[in-house]
């Protein structure tokens, strides 16, 4: 393992990057999350629509992943209300945005919200800009809002002709920074259409991203998810993140060679399927494969019980995977 | 002035409390508010209803008036959302509730967001019982919560048979206990029927002030209220707090000597009219009589707007006052 502490970027949003930053905070590495601004969903939304406040939730998660404070204030701000005109909201969700009111500015709402959180690391949105995913499909259906996206089931059906951000965005250029300045670079796992791809939409980031002489890493996700992505194999995955990135962009692509039980597995079924190591990859290099299933039983946080699955990475692992390759 | 390290224990709620804090704050004395938990108008009223938590308002006052947090910090806190489900609410009441909810314990909530505000000193609920204010009129009308008291012009007019918490509450121990080991108890000024009174309904703490050894000062209003002090002298002010804690429990009673401008008197001439001192008052000892006008344009929040006047003590002033009785 390398000895100098590394500035790492992980781009995402959403539970596969809230798993990444969990296991990598345990290293002594510079973290720095960049974080989609296209989620419209659940509490999110309805801030977003009532206050005009850019998207907390995923800011959330991210923030919490970070947070050496003690439990009971990480607990808070996962804390979701019942009842009345606060119902849905998560507490953390809340704050964000009391703050971006106050500020006027969700960076510097962030940097605030960090000092109470204790967060080791940089949480950044990529972009500043308030915009909405839209989806137009081979049929001619457009879908409107991350939230529509998240729950198509139309887009295996009949495929994706357009994926843009309305309005176009401007990258946050603390991001765009980050990007030149790390290491490496970190994209995954997370649902591909609603937190991968939209961080890449952004004007600005992309190219930052061709340009940074990062090591760039991809971790595919370990379930496919049924009308998104069905049938996929890892190297799907790649080359659908990588056509909006450029074909190569990735140095490594860390997979999973672990079966999770049968009982997980149809406890699943629903959603998606394993996706299993094709004989394509295990031949490349850059390829690369480890135990990454979670066996621990997840405290089951009401915040986040609308994105949480059964079989989701271990962040230690996880981690200790990527670290591997530094 | 004593050198001497003090207890002080100030009893109330609402923007006199507050001012009394901000300014005791300077001087280096150990500071403990004990606040009413009758209040149920506006966020905390809703907050009520909807979640089932004990009253926060008045508690986010004194927390931000001992607040050692910087200006951003007290900001939020006092941060009022416009629009949406969370119209009216104060951030300061949204975390309050939260972390009761989680804590399942008001006292044990207080303990977390005192760290967090880094406040000097402690704020406690007087009860942790959930009351309401009940006041039965002369001529049989009977008012149901402390915001339709504070609206009613009824009580003058009438007379007040009995003031009353529905149910019954037992004191906190904690302020039992604060009170009990004060060098200096200080009440007021305040709203008598909503903001004094409702501590002196909670049993065990008329009890405790009374065999209290501590000096006991009173706050007499600058101002009275129409349609619940009207013509009201200071004597009258003590007169009625010392009926629900027993004749001559104070021993010094402060009040203003200063007339504030016509324009600011005429300002306030639809709220209520100037306590002037009275010949009674002023030759005896125990009245302490001082300059105690707010010269400062305060700036307006609009967390308080529904609370605050333009005539209001000076923390500062106020502050002096009490501490030359030490």
């Amino acid at each position: 393992m390398e000895r100098w502490t590394k500035n790492i970027v992980v781009i995402g949003g959403g539970t596969g990057t809230f798993t990444v930053l969990s296991g990598l905070k345990k290293y002594p590495h510079d973290l720095t999350a960049i974080v989609s601004m296209a989620d419209d969903g659940g509490s999110t939304g309805k801030l977003r629509d009532e206050l005009g406040v850019l998207p907390p939730g995923d800011i959330r998660q991210c923030l919490v992943a970070l947070s050496e404070a003690d439990l009971l204030l990480r607990d808070l701000f996962n804390y979701r209300f019942e009842g009345g005109g606060l119902e849905g909201h998560s507490f953390g969700n809340i704050l964000i945005s009391a703050f971006e009111k106050i500020t006027g500015n969700l960076d510097k709402a962030l940097e605030e919200v960090g000092n109470v959180l204790k967060i080791r690391g940089r949480v950044l949105p990529v972009t500043l800009d308030k915009v909405w995913l839209r989806t137009k499909l081979e049929n001619g259906t457009e879908l409107k809002g991350e939230n529509e996206v998240n729950n198509s089931w139309l887009l295996s059906k009949f495929g994706i002709k357009k994926l843009f951000l309305n309005p176009q965005a401007k990258a946050n250029p603390k991001a765009v920074r980050a990007i030149l300045e790390a290491d490496i670079i970190i994209v995954g796992p997370g649902n591909i259409y609603c937190s991968i791809l939209p961080n890449f939409l952004v004007k600005g980031i992309p190219e930052a991203i061709r340009k940074s002489k990062a090591i760039k890493i991809y971790n595919c996700n370990l379930m496919t998810k049924y009308g998104h992505t069905d049938g996929f194999l890892i190297k799907d995955f790649v080359d659908t993140v990588e056509q909006y990135l450029g074909k190569g962009v990735f140095d490594y692509i860390i997979f999973n060679t672990k079966k999770p039980s049968s009982m997980l597995l149809n406890k699943y079924s629903s959603q998606g399927e394993l996706v299993e190591p094709d004989c394509k990859v295990l031949k490349d290099k850059k390829f690369v494969g480890a135990d990454l299933v979670g066996l621990a039983v997840y405290r089951q946080n009401p915040a986040d019980k609308l994105k949480r699955t059964l079989i989701r990475h271990d962040p230690d692992k996880l981690a200790k995977a990527i670290v591997s390759l530094l």
